[in-house]
């Protein structure tokens, strides 16, 4: 794999670095000062002493502006019939979020979260819409189970597209990222991604999506073995499994990632598109893993190959198998908890409470 | 059982009607006319459109004033060792959160939670603090593994306790209620209650609370097997089963539930305590089981049979197992994310967006 280092990609791979062992350390020395029993709060713990080794500093800051970047894009592999919805929805379902009508429009106010809705990589035209932007690197991806879905100078272009985003979200003041993500078929792509960058059978990563039968899942599954067969991707390549695989919208995703790592600001991952996109960037660079939080666990088999495969707890589970960035959105009040507790509870010295009896 | 239809309890009790089945027909009809695929939204759907049952209206409104009652109350079966944290913490505690220390101090702000702790049966002195509402009913409960707890009518105040402090909530604004406690020794009491009330072996119902080691664990479990054997409490007594077993605090959750279903709100139900809580509640109204939402899972095993009885899902895991209502706060950002997709998504016909193909 060739990166060219003085690349926006190359550049932000380089400046990435692993978060801070000396802050994570002191956070979790002020977690068993606090006035709970040590350990008693679970993973809010855990995710308070993440997000001071992200930032270096205890205790961590609570984010108050966050950013939600949902990249939309068409698959190639949709002519493979993998999906039950008619691909013009991927266009409407994005302009239905830049008019404030899609769930994550819904979710959003209850955490300030702003909404950047991404034409990536569409394959029709796109009327106007408030807020839009128009970023497309290519008119939809090629089916690839013929071809591969795009080159791999899409494929970076498409993931410094990402990278820009971030970058523009935390000059404007972002300290934390959220992935979302709207297009037809592409739970297909997510699935081969996730089964050739973590060497798993297409049985045990692909699902029913947007509301597949049985017989159109078992399409799928063998789509994405095709795929596998015909490209015989490399997980040492991430960005030629990415370019042979799919799509736009990951590549966005992926980069959206590494952006935020590169600024020390965490970035909340969604569902099975998203899982699948950390693996390919934590693939191009493994520091991203320490900034990355699973937002939940979802519906998607391929969520779980994914999380085991990075390493990551999801945060919640609410059965969603909707995407846009709606589980990241669940995600979020969590994440603000952790650096509440972290940052304002009260120490046993300070409270002038006893602690644990020694037997 | 007999409970005087005259007295705040009975008139709470005869108040609790079941949610309202049109609404929540009408509900789950909306939510198939929302911009995405049925059913993808999971659990934040079923929420919905429980709370359109509660409330009789589509959409339910989205909850805005939260009122969390920390019930503190100390336990006899304390003396028998079940905890490693000496029981002046209990006041310690209930101190430390009426001056802004405690967990739920931190996270509340991100949901604009009002705190109030609640003095319901402490056994020792408490120092005036702010906000503390002095409302013991007896001070402290019996050894229940030599006697009972406490009497019936010490009982049914407690639960009365509970349902004026709901009364009060609502009659301020308040549309959601959250459970929460403080009571040193008061999961060996919860463990009685849930085996007690399902008929489960203590083995199961019985955890480590707040950081017991194997020694101390069997000596939990060998301590509700005793207080089983010596009162033989029948579940279709529920209060019987509280008198017997205890604790004050746990009584107060009970009311604290009863009071918020008579007033048609929604309540939030905690950890393994406001389980086991429950547990009683719903023994004395069925009918309530409609009104409440399971917080989280935590990491007490009482909770998982106490929630299997119950028929409800948890809303969150974050392997909590502090109490205080710190599961119940994490829960209701979900709560209210639920009612904002059903109010603010738009339809299919709204937004022009194409459903799903039929094959």
């Amino acid at each position: 794999m060739t990166i060219d280092p003085g690349s926006l990609l190359g550049r932000t791979i380089s400046s990435i670095t692993p978060t801070d062992s000396k802050a994570l350390a002191a956070a979790e020395d002020r977690q068993c000062q606090l006035t709970k029993p040590p350990g008693s709060l679970g993973l809010l713990e855990v995710i308070g002493c993440q997000l001071s080794a992200i930032c270096g500093q205890v205790p961590p800051p609570v984010p108050t502006h966050p950013v939600l970047a949902v990249f939309a894009g068409d698959h190639g592999v949709y002519e493979q019939n993998i999906t039950c919805w008619p691909q013009e929805v991927t266009v409407q379902m994005l302009i239905n979020m830049c008019y404030g009508g899609a769930s994550i429009n819904a979710l959003a106010p209850e955490t300030g979260t702003q909404i950047w809705p991404v034409d990536i990589g569409l394959a029709n035209g796109v009327p106007d819409a408030p807020g839009l932007r128009r970023l497309r690197v290519r008119s939809g991806t090629a089916d690839f189970t013929q071809t591969s879905a795009m080159t791999r100078e899409e494929a970076q272009r498409a993931i410094e597209v990402g990278i820009a985003l971030a970058d523009q979200a935390v000059a404007g003041g972002a300290d934390v990222l959220l992935t979302g993500e709207v297009g037809l078929g592409n739970t297909t792509s997510a699935s081969a991604l996730i089964a050739a960058m973590t060497g798993t059978d297409p049985q045990l990563t692909t699902g029913r999506g947007a509301g597949s039968d049985d017989v159109m899942l078992q399409r799928k599954v063998d789509v994405v073995r095709r795929g596998i067969a015909l490209h015989d991707p490399d997980p040492s390549d991430p960005l030629g499994v990415l370019a042979a695989l799919g799509g736009l919208e990951l590549a966005g995703m992926a980069g959206f990632m590494l952006g935020g790592a590169a600024h020390r600001v965490p970035v909340i991952l969604d569902g099975v598109l998203s899982c699948s996109a950390a693996l390919v960037a934590t693939g191009l660079q493994p520091d991203l893993i320490g900034y990355l939080f699973a937002g939940h666990l979802g519906d998607e088999p391929g969520i779980k190959v994914a999380l085991e495969a990075l390493g990551l707890p999801a945060l919640c589970d609410l059965e969603l198998r909707l995407g846009e960035g709606s589980g990241a959105l669940m995600a979020l009040p969590i994440i603000r908890g952790a650096a509440r507790v972290l940052r304002d509870m009260a120490t046993f010295a300070d409270a002038g409470v006893s602690g644990k009896v020694d037997e």
